[in-house]
């Protein structure tokens, strides 16, 4: 865990039009960072330095402006993330508390000795709000990681699976909303990410970090099922990556010749 | 074939220190345009609209600057392009006459018909170098079509092939230095890209257009299949593609804990 660096001092001004502002009832950030081959690790289940300090910075102030962060099980088995914000305008200003989502539809996660349990009690972030699937019978064992979990103040949430047998991004949304959370950065892993680039009617705004680095074929790649098209782009280039902020738009990508 | 707009007037001097200055006896630089997910076409065999007209013309103006433009033979088959060179500082100058060479082993290039002769003819091109697999027999239609590529100025230079079956890339260079060439402008596709990103040795410079789309998991796509890292990155951005120039490293992207 690297200490941030001061955040450079275009990216607010830069990111203003893609943060939540209040005006959706519910906004949904989407953001990574990749290689310019599109990959966000270097293989599965393994975590790869892509980003610079300033724009891992960036993410930490992207966090500051959202009430929850959501990622998929499979990163935070590879990760063990912290999943805080430690990114404050000022030394003396509070820390901002943003609450941790787990997509788990089978309830793998194992909140004793992780990261995420660590980081709550030593007053540096929340416990985090587990997805399940409802269908899911829970053994014992997870039984007892449920109290562990509400010990520390998340909560875990069984909700219905669709026909395909996943938890739909509007049941997922709608169950955060219901809790009273108003805004979620959607931060990995890829699996996460594919399915959402394709929901341009849930996600409000999409931040991607290019690292400049290639990781190669056998890398966890961001690519979606679809083709899909972005509409209001604007780039930041800073020491070594480059940032796109965008919105999603609904047509898909045209194939034209040129 | 679209009109070129003006060259946007940042670009010479973002693009300096990776143009071929005459300083390497055999300049390199590799050059593509892919959407976000590095795609360079949304499916195999079809051409795909990513870069806006502005880094199409600096395409067109990276052209300028060098002796030849390589492609493998799917691009050739895939778009049928024409691999000239229309920028030009002031209107009056003169046509840059930028000589293709096609990397076709099993030489499946038809030259009758196509729009790389037409262009030759028009005079607004020069006929290709097409480099074959020596090993290759040639076929009665083979050695006609050798004589419309000499009787056009173009020539085929068959090579020898190495214990994989495929012709070396040293092997090329040197065959196409002997022919007077001094540099040259690698500009796809997505095989050719892939192998020579792990030639550190061989390519001077990469400059890559980013166009803010997802072509999507069947597209065409460029990732070596290692790692590689890259050094002395810089990046522009236009009204809608971010473009990266960088040179090749020779070590493999470091994999660490963030």
């Amino acid at each position: 865990m690297s200490a941030l660096i001061p955040l450079p001092e275009s990216i607010p001004a830069f990111l203003e039009s893609y943060l939540p502002t209040g005006a959706r009832p519910f906004h949904v950030t989407l953001t990574y960072a990749a290689s310019i081959d599109s990959r966000i690790a270097a293989a599965p289940g393994t975590q790869t330095a892509i980003s610079h300090l300033e724009t891992k910075t960036m993410t930490h102030y992207i966090r500051s402006q959202h009430d929850a962060i959501l990622v998929g099980i499979g990163t935070v088995l590879a990760d063990d993330p912290g999943l805080n914000c430690r990114w404050k305008a000022l030394p003396s200003d509070p820390t901002h508390f943003i609450r941790p989502v787990i997509i788990d539809p089978a309830f793998k996660w194992q909140p004793q000795g992780s990261r995420l349990i660590r980081t709550c009690q030593e007053n540096a972030g929340l416990a985090p709000y587990v997805v399940i699937a409802e269908t899911h019978e829970l053994t014992q064992e997870q039984q007892q990681n449920i109290k562990i979990i509400t010990d520390h103040g998340g909560k875990v949430l069984p909700l219905p699976v669709d026909n395909s047998g996943q938890i739909a991004w509007p049941t997922i949304f709608t169950a955060l909303q219901e809790t009273g959370l108003e805004s979620v950065m959607v931060e990995g892993g890829a699996r996460v990410i594919n399915r959402l680039l394709l929901e341009p009617e849930l996600v409000a705004s999409l931040i991607v970090t290019i690292g400049p680095v290639y990781l190669g074929a056998e890398g966890v790649e961001v690519s979606p099922a679809r083709s899909c098209r972005l509409r209001s782009v604007q780039w930041w280039s800073g020491t070594q990556d480059s940032v796109l902020a965008a919105h999603l738009d609904s047509y898909p990508a045209q194939v034209v010749p040129t």
